[in-house]
């Protein structure tokens, strides 16, 4: 029977590959008010929620018609189309000059907001169509320069390196008539620099990469108002080695409302702005831990409700929800349990409740609930399996439900909170149907400490011979903020992992203590000595390999990548009698060559803890190697940086021991697009060749 | 009788190595006037030349009483010692921070020269007892600095990358009270960044690197005159793209003579230049090719005529000696034949011969003439075999020969030149006695081009079972400028060689068309083309190894560095037929990634010859290889720099063929010291793993 399948390739199997395979989907699957708004390339589809029959919106045709009349490029599909007016038959379209509100059912454009070729970050609000975005290291706002700042300081970017939750440097209140922006000044960050060898002559790029222990950048936040032109910092004092997260607003513009913690990073503070004066009016609720405090939500207010807001977190060991009022006073726990809120995704204002993702479940899953902000009451949405992602629509009495179980590519709902009646707008087929696939089962072994269940996964060839032994690979992560098993489709298996049981080898995930999803005890297990306890995890993963009867226990390799890197090189030193050969790809080598806000947080910092990161340094550890270690760095890692792989490089050496190098010109933090496949053909030839 | 016999380990065999074994030296033996001086730890030696007397001079423990009594650090051997003073019981000491000149009869220290530790390129004149050196990018003598140059002027130091036979830069006149100099722009010169991964955070040291085809450095020839504290720079007209190089003084110190050659470097002029004035006085005789000329020996004066010198010429196609007069006419030509005149030692004043090295024997062979100035008459100094190196006394009428051969690791005599008459100094034992060793045979092959001979060294596994298939590994070099096979000890063979010939491996080395020491047109027949016909040739050597009955023709490596690292890979890819494994060092990928004084020789320019860097260009190569290939550079190459191999790798990855990569940091051209052995251990692992 497995004859008449065919065989997956690399190309088919990792992203990036010329015949790469994946689920269906429908991209950009949003709401206008109550109405879901299905774009395609040549066809704007509305679907009613209620029955799910679908309606023309409008063509391409029809809307490139429109702008050709105006003298604006044609669009080449509706997938930048969105739909934040739900009172008006309008859309705005997203161009690469272009922020165009269009009537689609007047059929005529009703503004056009233009931004250069080089503008970044581009935020835009549909309330006062202001327009804010960045060239180079300054903030623009409608065309108009509004700061002006020399080289090392940065303005309307995210900052932080993105950690506590920052993904952006932007924030306009909800009129859009002001707009809050991060200034960051990081000229007295020490400059990285990345070697690009593709110039003529080769040319540093060079990077402000603020290393454990070394000084840090300096913050503030600014409120620009175009109508007065004028730009208020607030007040918040020296920010000197202090983080400020999380920025929102309140309902009526006139506080912003900041998380601040401290540089040690255990002690975070609701801050409460005036937004007129810039003056710090209160604090509402302070956390403290003795490990860390990661705040990564900002407050949200609840729609019917201007004195209070939901805030999150993980004080009673777990991601809740909490109900504050503006006074700071605390009005309840809304949710509570062994279980981790994912995601506060939006609110029915009708009938009092959060929309939710949580882990109630299982730790492996994300579902999706209503939780009554009163009295905590919840009610799954959709169902209890697998991992669900969803869009809620204005009122908050349907959403967009998108889900995979392991069986379960992708389906696509549209979901009715009340009742849970669903209209099914997508069921995926499985993009490997007609291909030979392995076996793939979840389960769990007990942690280092006799007492933690661990997930694993484990991949088995399919047809596999159980009275030959099999080498085996794990493949790892193993570090905070990642899962490696889910309940998502195939339980997350990554199409390497396919190819190589494909090949023969047995495959082994297992998310050790320190990995997320579980908790913060789990999580925090690893405090100040990073990549300790994982290993001891990961190699109860390996003995429990060792104790298949089809696994070969002399032929364990191990892959990872970043901290899975940091993983994998960890495991061959301290365990060279278990792992043979292993692929480490841009790892952590020695945590004080990583950046202050992950690396401190869990290592405190290089003078707070010397021993933590003389224990965790593997440069210590390098005349230890007695396996193949290949070790891959990209050249231009801007995250883990090159001094990483390479100095652990000239560690060996120095020590006279020999690993493998490979090094990816002009690639970041992994190697992505068509390179990956070529990546994974140099990972898997070396396990080919030592394994 | 071989199992009586100890192995050999890299330690052993590689310099740099923990118990490195070599052949037994007298380390700076010297000329006092006519009376050997061999220097030792503890004591200071003479030797009559007549008759091998040795008597002690002095003690080290007599020296560092007189030296402690002046308040001067004790020195640690006598080997930093000379005698430059023919007339005087004086010897020049040079201590870390001093020039002593030292009574070793009187026991007194006669005068004292400091410099500051930062000081580099002293250059001691001791006629005038004038101390010049550079600190940083500026000149200074005795404590005086001299010029002021912005970064990127640098003064005093050798210029035009050390091509041209440039290896310093300041030139005294014979009584040592003017100093020709050379400064160098460039400012204008692209900065290439080597990245130091040692540092806390890793950084860029950047090296003004002038790329084939980019814009050049500009040099000038200063003259400072210590007693009117001027510098008078010679008026040569505009520097773009000029190479000014072989800097001699004029007996009377009148005139300074430059070899001026232009950037297409196809010709040179002897320039006279007034070095009082500065200005040009005449063009003694200048030299054209259509290839290239490449002016290497500035002119010398004959002791005994202060209007006639030596220049040495190929233009015959062999490097030969000239003899001219100031007013730039050719007297005679000194020696011809189809040999090459290696170095001219020095002259005998009174019988009117200048002593040289030749290859006259065999072009394998370096041996010592003397030829007589006036009829072009030669005898041998020494032996007709092996290499030798020659020190000439005061009056040339000895000599200090040191040589080897295949059999000899290391001999020194002292010779009469008038008779041959030998006092034999040393004869090594062999370091290798006690180990085995395998068999090294020379012989020659025909090149691709069916007429020349190519040299070749062999080298077979002791008692190998020529009933056996081995496997072969080339190591070539391939390039101008240096010969791999040499009737040298062991014919040259390297410790690797031997290493890797103890483990199995049969070893060969072929010097191609394009390697030294044959002429000019076996030189300059790749010209336009590098790596073409010399891997043509390489092929006629692979060709032979596959006619040998005991060789595995399916197994054939391949190793070199540099150039050899550019022949290597090359033949991986025009040859996946013949070579299955390469480990290419610091290898040249794309000539225009190379500097402009060797490489615009050989190829001239990427804009006049763009077929020809299109056509050597192993980047376009890249989608060829087939076989395995390891690629080793080292981070701080400031040779070749890490941008031919890094673009190599993204060359291959693009291509989706799978290269191999190693990195050594904090090395330069090659790997030096004790790491030395860790390199040939990854070398060697490679072929074992592969091949």
């Amino acid at each position: 029977m497995a004859q008449d399948l065919k065989t997956l390739t690399l190309e088919e199997l990792i992203p990036g590959g010329d015949t790469y395979r994946y689920a269906e989907n429908l991209y950009n699957l949003q709401w206008w008010g109550e109405t879901c708004i299905k774009p395609e390339i040549d066809t704007l589809f509305a679907i009613n929620p209620a029955n799910g029959k679908e309606q023309v919106l409008t063509t391409r045709e029809a809307v490139n018609g429109v702008l050709n009349a105006n003298g604006i490029k044609p669009i080449q599909h509706f997938y930048s189309t969105s739909f934040p007016w739900k009172d008006k038959t309008y859309m705005l379209i997203q161009t690469a000059g272009n922020y165009l509100v269009y009537d689609w059912k007047g059929n005529k454009v009703v503004s056009s907001t233009e931004y250069p070729k080089e503008a970044a970050n581009q935020d835009y609000n549909e309330q006062s169509e202001n327009l804010a975005y960045t060239i180079g290291n300054n903030l623009y706002i409608n065309g108009k320069q509004i700061t002006d700042e020399k080289q090392g300081v940065v303005c309307g970017q995210s900052v932080h390196r993105n950690e506590f939750g920052i993904g952006k440097g932007t924030f306009w209140n909800p009129e859009g008539n002001k707009l809050a922006f991060y200034r960051m000044d990081e000229s007295m960050v020490t400059e990285y620099p990345l070697v690009d060898v593709t110039a003529r002559i080769a040319e540093a790029n060079t990077i402000r990469y603020p290393m454990a222990g070394m000084e840090s950048h300096q913050v503030q936040v600014g409120i620009y108002n175009p109508a007065t032109e004028k730009t208020l910092f607030l007040n918040t004092g020296d920010a000197t080695d202090r983080y400020f997260t999380n920025i929102s607003w309140s309902p009526d513009s006139e506080k912003l409302y900041l998380i601040e913690l401290n540089r040690d990073q255990n002690h975070a503070k609701l801050c409460q702005y005036n937004a007129n004066t810039g003056e710090l009016e209160r604090v509402l609720l302070e956390e403290k831990h003795d490990k860390y405090v990661e705040p990564q939500n900002p407050i949200v207010f609840l729609p019917w409700n201007e004195k209070e807001f939901i805030y999150q977190s993980q004080r009673d060991g777990y991601n809740h929800l909490y109900l504050y009022n503006t006074d700071g006073k605390l009005i309840r726990q809304i949710t509570q349990g062994a279980w981790i809120v994912q995601n506060l995704i939006g609110f029915n204002a009708r009938t009092k409740e959060a929309i939710i993702a949580s882990t109630e479940d299982s730790p492996l899953q994300s579902n999706l609930y209503r939780v009554n902000i009163g009295n905590g009451k919840r009610a799954v949405i959709g169902n209890h399996e697998g991992v669900h992602r969803a869009t809620l629509s204005e009122s908050g009495d349907y959403l967009i439900d998108t889900y995979t179980s392991p069986t379960t590519p992708r389906n696509i709902d549209i979901v009715r909170l009340k009742d849970n009646k669903t209209q099914r707008l997508l069921t995926a087929a499985n993009p490997y149907d007609g291909y030979q696939m392995p076996v793939i089962e979840t389960g769990t072994i007990k942690a280092a400490d006799g007492v933690t269940d661990l997930y694993y996964r484990l991949i088995k060839p399919a047809d596999m011979d159980t009275t030959q032994k099999h080498p085996a690979i794990v493949y790892v992560y193993g570090g905070p903020h990642a899962q490696m098993v889910t309940n998502g489709f195939l339980n997350g298996a990554r199409g390497w992992d396919i190819y190589m049981a494909n090949k023969g080898y047995v495959m082994l995930s297992v998310d050790n203590r320190g990995s997320s999803n579980r908790g913060l005890a789990f999580e925090n297990a690893t405090f100040r000595q990073l990549g300790i306890e994982e290993g001891k995890d990961q190699v109860k993963g390996a003995e429990f390999l060792q104790s298949l009867p089809y696994v070969d226990g002399s032929r364990i390799g191990v892959h990872g990548w970043s901290f899975g890197g940091h993983m994998t090189t960890a495991l061959l030193l301290r365990y060279p009698e278990i792992y043979k050969v292993g692929v480490a790809g841009g790892p952590v080598i020695d945590w004080k060559y990583y950046e202050i806000m992950y690396g401190e947080r869990y290592m405190d910092s290089p003078e707070s803890n010397p021993e933590g990161y003389e224990l965790t340094n593997l440069n210590n550890e390098a005349g230890k190697l007695q396996g193949r270690l290949l070790m891959i760095h990209d050249d231009h890692d801007d995250t883990c940086v090159p001094q990483h792989a390479l100095s652990f490089i000239k560690s060996c050496v120095d020590a006279r021991t020999y690993p493998d190098l490979f090094i990816y010109p002009g690639h970041k933090h992994n190697v992505l697009g068509r390179d990956r496949v070529h990546l994974h053909q140099t990972i898997t030839r070396y396990f080919e060749d030592h394994l």
